[in-house]
């Protein structure tokens, strides 16, 4: 009965697909954005270009770890296929996480990102080849607020 | 060069085990909270309780979703070994992404959450048995604020 229920409201969340390679010989991680897929469901201005940001988080200040694709209009399946790459050694790296948010730029010039996924690089393999997984985004509304004391159950 | 940097600066960061199973035949997903290690990492206010705050998101109104562990001290590593189950069915739960967190209650009562984990249950499986994993925490302070143009590189 909810599995029914959940079904007619929730006409699927948009996804990214995301693939990771650590080459242990060059220290180097590289992310590849592949595709978004549903992105209808995160109702994007139709006005403003859409594009992928990705944050090797927690940075610091001699890498770069902040990357963002080129904008595209606002569509339901995007083909991105972009690729970033950054050296670290793998000891460091399994103790990052990974942002990657849908964005756009707010006509005040702000970067508003409306959805994202946040992964854990914890148990990153150096097997030297790509691994290909899709996301679940999820809309910032839901990571932002805390809860009252009084609203708890 | 950037390894030795980064591992200099990063004293390790918090992490949380946690353990997935999903019984297809109950439709039940049932979440572990095991454990918390480098806990130190997050500069937890002494004199408050710390707990865990799991919840599956998006959340409709007829499930709950939302789940805290006991309160402890603040402690470097803490065993948790608290289960939370919830009725679902396998495709509704695969929409699903699980947002983790470790929390202090501060004085004024407002839930606190210092860092959090965010999984996407877009390739659960269905297989019955229990999946354990170990994901870094981040911090809060790297999810909420967005970027002016100004700040973009």
């Amino acid at each position: 009965l909810h599995a029914s229920y959940e079904e007619r409201l929730a006409p699927g969340c948009s996804q990214v697909q995301l693939g990771f390679r650590y080459e242990s010989r060059d220290q180097r991680f590289t992310i590849y954005v592949m595709q978004l897929s549903n992105c209808s469901a995160l109702c994007l201005p139709a006005d403003h270009n859409m594009y992928v940001r990705v944050v090797v988080l927690p940075c610091v200040e001699t890498t770069r770890c902040l990357f963002r694709t080129r904008g595209s209009p606002p569509q339901d399946a995007v083909e991105v296929n972009e690729v970033f790459g950054m050296q670290i050694s793998h000891s460091a790296l399994r103790q990052k996480t990974l942002r990657v948010d849908v964005c756009n730029t707010s006509k005040s010039g702000h970067e508003d990102c409306l959805a994202g996924a946040q992964i854990s690089l914890a148990d990153i393999s150096c097997s030297d080849e790509r691994r290909t997984r899709w996301f679940n985004l999820l809309s910032r509304a839901f990571i932002l607020p805390e809860v009252n004391n009084k609203d708890r159950e």
